[in-house]
């Protein structure tokens, strides 16, 4: 079967991918539709770095999770719906013809494997991949395929506003509109936050902040973001949700941020980061960084697009089939032009 | 009458100070004794780059506190006990003769002024003061004067403890153990809380953190002080107190903190600083800058103080007379000799 992979610091679509066959407790299914993820594009011109800070840091569970060699091609794709083609041996799981989505890991005896980048794992840039059949999540409600992909990046967005601790009374500023600036805004329009303000430099991502229920938009090259808040908040104390992940932005939040308000960081900033705690300090800013979901929270993101209380739809701006992947990555670069674009490996 | 002031780069003592005389809502005292705190080191020799930093800074409400200009003689010393000489007309406030301290501000009609650094009101480095009676508290129980002026001081420890988050079945990780890490010590001893884990390179400096309450004091020259948190933690959830304030400590502390850990960063650390987010992101960590303590907070340190619930005693390593200031400046860059020392305006 084909898969497109990881290859030095480039995207290669290979067709002699060994055709997985589904063991007790597995299910075997054809990937419909896969987001292509903004960690993807930097895992492949940046792998080596990332492994490099992870393998610096301490404190983590070991989860059973080797960091892929990335000498070997690896595998991606973690934003997936699939149809179930069968199930393993003496394995209870949905019919063959369900639609389903899971969160992007493999359970095993030993521990949990990630299926975002693996070595082993074909993930959602493949003809077909195997899931765990107790993770699949059916999905309901007629939801087609393209828009039950996008459950996995607005669990992202869920995730980072329940981890917020935004109380009733707070509204919300939120730096950057790409697809996780956006499932935050989703997330906060759907808990009824007022006011949402939304930063980006690109209009388009602007009006798409708006789409997705954002009550006014900043241009930060007409001026501060904060300075919008400033006229939009009402006073209300702010929660401010980083979803730019560039150097330099959490200095400029901690010193433009009102005393006492709280800053969620959900862009993945790769690189150091040279900030000033005194601005912290004197403000007793809170920094909460936020990483991925639970599985209730990815099955709370498939259901709220799956019963029309997201309309992720505005979000999918391209799709592609595998061979179109390296060409999609080119084109992600350019935040006017894409949103989300999706892998569809079986188009013809 | 005689303050010692902060001129050019330097303390001096000036015996050429107008004697104060209480307006309206206030009191005149005789400063019996005041701590020489950290940041009143740090601010003598980077006062403009303190002031310069501040400048930059938005969000925080103005409370009518204009900046000291560094050009003119800076008054300073906010860690007081003072008896009252006289109440100002028409004035409620306690007898002559009463034993009192404050927090150091002064209340006036257009707003708040910092006692900390002022070109004009004498602070605790002054034989006299004036403060503001409604914000007086008497000390009580016969405390002494010397350990009163430990009441703004463990006020720190005490907020820091109070912001926490710390929740029940949390253990607590200390990062220094300089006055302000011990004020945190012997806050969470007093919550109860076990285990306290503290660290810091000087013996004299663990020994005492044993004195308030620690449990078990890490060297971090013989390993890291996560070791020994993960020895004595019996895996129980940890807040880690940031009581260092040096660059380069809360970049280890986020490469080395567990999942989920909160860390307090309670170190006044004045220069810019070079993390890593991708630490904070992987394991979600949270930062919680503080900053001083409530009025309520400083009320509740100073009962403490006073009912024997926290011992200052063997924080307290010296006194000096307003003469002495220069070289006790001077001697508290060494750890390993002195704690907290005492000016004692009107030792003769």
């Amino acid at each position: 079967m084909r898969s497109a992979v990881r290859r030095g610091a480039a995207m290669v679509v290979r067709d002699d991918v060994t055709e997985p066959v589904p063991s007790f407790g597995q299910a075997l299914v054809q990937v419909k539709a896969c987001g292509i993820c903004g960690s993807d594009l930097h895992f492949v011109k940046h792998g080596a770095g990332m492994m490099a800070l992870a393998a610096q840091m301490e404190g983590l569970p070991r989860l059973g999770l080797d960091p892929p060699d990335l000498t070997r091609d690896v595998f991606m794709g973690h934003e997936f719906s699939a149809e179930v083609l069968e199930i393993g041996p003496d394995t209870l799981g949905p019919a063959p013809g369900t639609l389903v989505t899971s969160v992007p890991v493999m359970l095993y005896a030993d521990g949990v494997r990630d299926l975002s980048y693996s070595n082993d794992l074909p993930g959602g840039y493949s003809d077909r991949m195997l899931l765990s059949a107790p993770m699949l999540l059916e999905v309901p409600n007629g939801l087609d395929a393209r828009r039950a992909a996008l459950t996995e990046p607005m669990a992202v967005g869920l995730h980072a506003v329940n981890r917020s601790g935004l109380e009733a009374g707070h509204g919300a500023l939120v730096l950057g509109c790409g697809p996780i600036g956006l499932a935050v805004i989703a997330a906060l329009s759907l808990r009824g936050v007022e006011p949402i303000v939304a930063s980006d430099y690109s209009p388009a991502r602007r009006l798409l902040a708006s789409r997705m229920g954002a009550h006014a938009v900043a241009d930060p090259a007409a001026g501060p973001a904060f300075d919008v808040w400033g006229k939009e908040g009402g006073g209300r104390p702010v929660v401010i949700f980083e979803a730019i992940g560039v150097p330099g932005v959490l200095d400029d939040v901690m010193r433009r941020a009102p005393l006492h308000s709280r800053v969620v960081v959900v862009g993945v900033c790769m690189q150091p980061d040279a900030l000033t705690p005194f601005f912290g300090i004197a403000k007793e800013l809170n920094i909460q960084f936020v990483l991925a979901y639970t599985p209730d929270e990815f099955a709370a993101s498939l259901s709220s697009i799956a019963e029309g209380q997201i309309d992720v739809t505005p979000m999918i701006t391209g799709d592609v089939g595998l061979d179109g992947i390296a060409g999609a990555f080119d084109a992600l670069a350019n935040p006017d032009q894409h949103c989300k674009i999706l892998v569809i490996p079986d188009a013809t």
